[in-house]
């Protein structure tokens, strides 16, 4: 994209079950569209294996290259969730019981007549210094430390945080982009479309193929902050 | 997983279309499980942007880190494909036409009756001392250089460029899962599983929460290269 005029993020996934593609990650792309909502471009998406020095080094790496950085999965309450520990230790805090999130889980459980257990007990472990993000489904909370976001990677919990944290960002100028539909093969518009893509280097014009019904043709997408900016891009964009 | 017995890879998805939400990314799902089958485990997945730097670096990384390095995306006609060029510059070796792929092309497009121009032939540029990936579909092929396999994008084309390699990758031991579903909710077994997971620590045990019908329950995944221990984990996991 062009330089650094909007605000942009990483995504981190957590966890074997998207590496092994025994359960397809629909978290960030959800998460992508509503942060480009608000302004805020995803630069990068890394799926880590849910191992502690992979998870702390992606993390380490990412809150500094990125203005925010949003985690899903491993906040859960099984020994494969070690995610909150990851965190705790890439900032360098202690991690312990959250008075305010056990208050939470006591009451949710106590409705929901279930024992609230060591195991379960785990998910009030917040790192000092985080803020709860609120699960409205099952209490466990998420926490936000830094620039960092933690979310839980069961989709509908990871998405009723992110609309949660959505409220609070800021809301900035979202990034808007056109699609213009050519009835024509990439290669036959390439060599105009290089021309036109050369003569505005700060927008950022993502061409894709596609084929419907026996006709291929190609989308191209033009994405920018300032609209007219793409109105012109996309005028010259209808002449090829 | 355990202590590098069986080889692994990285899969790096290259395309802003996956970043902004609007494509989902179906590669590297398919690319993961058809890798386990054959006993490659994948131990990260990276998406990065249509931007030079970031695919250089990424390349670098995972290669060295990585038995093997499976890219998708960028591979097209047009001026938002750059993964040839950054391939070329990551191992620094000259990107010239090749004049295999050219053959290829000019045939393909001579039945077609398509007119072969200057931007379709920028898909036969291939890094010097790669060898071709077939493309069963479009003809414009993937190429091998070291240990970095360079796969189009287009999920079609893709899956027909795993099928090809695959079948060169000589067929090691699968990596062998077996799940056990367990009709209670993952902080109700926590513990046992845990004492488990610790007594195997060899093992990756992977916890994962359902919801069906009313239904919560949690799939516990038993991943490992020796059958007989996954029995025997298996065998403890369904005392619980």
């Amino acid at each position: 994209m062009s330089k650094k005029t909007s605000l942009n993020a990483a995504i981190l996934i957590i966890g074997n079950e998207i590496l092994s593609g025994r359960t397809k990650d629909l978290n960030s792309s959800f998460l992508a569209q509503k942060l480009l909502s608000i302004g805020i471009f995803v630069g990068e998406i890394r799926v880590v294996s849910d191992k502690k020095s992979e998870i702390i080094a992606a993390l380490n790496t990412l809150r500094k290259r990125y203005d925010y950085v949003f985690s899903s999965g491993g906040i859960g309450p099984t020994h494969d969730d070690i995610t909150s520990e990851c965190v705790a230790e890439a900032f360098g805090v202690p991690l312990h019981i959250n008075n305010e999130a056990k208050k939470l889980l006591i009451s949710y459980y106590a409705k929901e007549n279930i024992e609230l257990n060591q195991a379960r007990l785990r998910m009030a472990r917040i790192p000092t210094g985080a803020f709860l993000i609120e699960n409205p489904i099952s209490k466990a909370p998420g926490f936000q430390i830094s620039n960092v976001f933690v979310l839980a990677g069961v989709p509908k919990i990871f998405q009723a945080m992110v609309e949660e944290i959505l409220q609070k960002l800021a809301p900035k100028k979202a990034i808007v982009s056109r699609t213009v539909t050519k009835n024509k093969p990439e290669g036959e518009i390439a060599e105009k479309l290089a021309k036109i893509a050369s003569r505005f280097p700060e927008v950022s014009i993502g061409s894709y193929p596609f084929e419907t019904k026996g006709i291929i043709g190609t989308n191209l997408v033009v994405t920018h902050q300032d609209e007219k900016t793409i109105l012109k891009v996309v005028f010259q964009l209808s002449k090829i």
